[in-house]
């Protein structure tokens, strides 16, 4: 697959066939060794899936981390002048400067577990279309963002974690997850809005599903209409990563709702992602369950940024090194029980 | 407090009277700055929680972490013989010259997460008495491992971690925690053992719970008599951690268990303490829950060595870089909704 950037969205549609699968040679290697790691079997728990997961998606039965990127996308959207919101939307760009300039929650966590990251501003000054008038994007518009957020994957980056920022994108990102799965209770408090607020947003989101339900078939026509940039942008690096047999690390309900997108399209697009945590934005755990994932940490979160996802890159660390570190009962001459 | 070792259980207790508290000024300080970062308020979810914990017990409202201690301590244990453990006694040793190598689980996460890491052997030559036929150690064999693992804590540490290894360790933290609390359900399948070895634990337990009975009022008897010297030194050195405002990180069950007998000799002895993980071990979550401390990660861990405790540092060190490294709305020029 060259770096192409995407025209239309049937170019979006090939990029989404032929996907790379897990190296089932490099699964059965890692398979083996964690069976000889001086430790009871299963005694790690968790950690061992994880890091046989990682194995098989790097193609290597004793990887190492390296190059873990954090890439964070911001828009603007329309449905912010609704009032769905507790922040007005120059926030966005705001943060998108505390994050240039190192203080917000993402660059912590990024140094903290050593990880690059990118910020990438999607064209901050024009917002997207209010959903509930027309469609979020056009398809230029939808391709753009998409190819901004391929391109934004270094390809020597051996674990990508997608952030954002954007006010108002808990709405849109609440109107992509209840057209890709339908149901209800997928709107929440998003950064902190309560009662009528929190009412106008219900209203908003079911007001853009009512306005394109005849479009929602297709989970790409579900993005342009109802996502927002960086959205569009978090799904063009996931599918990059995949492209790239990069392991990504899923942040909260907006990155999740995103990535849905792309399995809902292909199913099995999202299999070399991992759910780096549980929000406490209800509707992230409903979308984790449709898409039988388990989150790896919970403790609260709601902030977006990435910030859960480069968490948990803690912890992915911590598998890898014990997979790919310690010793084999031969090695340290230990009895194997 | 001078450096003291100790020869009787009434050093011990003297020991227990008198502790320090958190900081209330460092407390409300950190919590003033929590407000004021650029984040909505709660976003960052238990990490602000653990954040303001952490400068509470360093007396800083704005600390750092450089200096985390993970010590781990061994032992060897009179019930091996009774074939209660899926590994013979013989790995003891061999896994403390496999720490000393680096090879274990807990030297990858110890230098994955930053810190040192301590291995201290307790006499594993002579193991502790068989509890069903009398008390595990005399006075002065207690007194000796308390003391030992007093004095392994770094002074200048800032974190502790307390992690052990010891073959038939997880019977005599499921005494100790019996002996505590009572009830049922204190025996599990530890490294790994099932069918009739189980049953042939559980009724090792119920002997030395019986054989103990008229001595169980007093926790440091329950440790003297049912624990071991690698539980024995656990608890010295959270309770020197705890002189030192030095706070700690619990592993699992049996890091756990020792250290509920200084709660259980004199209640908030572990309020310095948060739990690292909840384990596989079933009796950890019931322990956990009978200290009030609710787990920082579940990731089926149930290998000890400190390991859920190590892994729960990353939670920790992003929680605390997240606090002190964040811009305020302020030094950042974002709007404060």
């Amino acid at each position: 697959m060259p770096d192409a950037r995407f025209a239309t969205l049937d170019d979006i549609r090939a990029a989404l066939t032929g996907l790379p699968s897990p190296d089932a040679q490099a699964l059965s290697g890692a398979q083996a060794r964690n069976g000889q790691l001086t430790k009871p079997p299963g005694a790690l728990g968790r950690l061992e899936d994880l890091a046989q997961w990682y194995a098989s998606w790097r193609g290597d039965l004793r990887p190492r981390i390296e190059r873990p990127q954090v890439a964070v996308f911001a828009g603007n959207h329309g449905v912010a002048s609704l009032g769905v919101s507790a922040f007005p939307p120059e926030v966005t760009a705001q943060m998108v400067a505390n994050f240039e300039a190192g203080g917000a929650a993402i660059n912590q966590l990024a140094r903290t577990f050593g990880a690059t990251m990118t910020v990438t501003p999607l064209e901050l000054d024009r917002p997207t279309a209010d959903f509930t008038q027309g469609p979020a994007m056009s398809e230029d518009e939808l391709c753009a963002a998409f190819s901004v957020g391929w391109d934004a994957v270094d390809p020597a980056a051996d674990v990508l974690v997608p952030g954002e920022m954007g006010i108002a994108n808990t709405t849109a990102a609440s109107a992509v997850a209840a057209a890709l799965y339908g149901g209800v209770g997928w709107v929440g408090a998003g950064t902190g809005v309560t009662g009528a607020a929190l009412g106008r947003k219900a209203e908003v989101v079911a007001a853009g599903l009512e306005r394109h339900r005849d479009a929602l078939g297709d989970p790409l026509e579900v993005l342009r209409r109802l996502g927002g940039r960086e959205l569009a942008a978090m799904a063009g690096a996931v599918l990059r990563a995949r492209h790239l047999r990069v392991p990504v690390l899923l942040d909260g309900f907006i990155c999740t709702a995103a990535a849905s997108v792309l399995e809902r399209a292909a199913p099995g697009a999202l299999d070399h992602c991992a759910a780096g945590h549980v929000s406490a934005e209800a509707a992230h755990a409903a979308l984790l369950e449709r898409l039988n994932k388990r989150p790896l940490l919970s403790l609260g979160l709601r902030l977006g940024e990435g910030t859960g996802g480069a968490l948990a890159l803690g912890v992915l660390r911590g598998a890898v090194e014990c997979h790919s570190g310690m010793a084999t009962f031969a090695e340290a001459g230990v009895t194997d029980g």
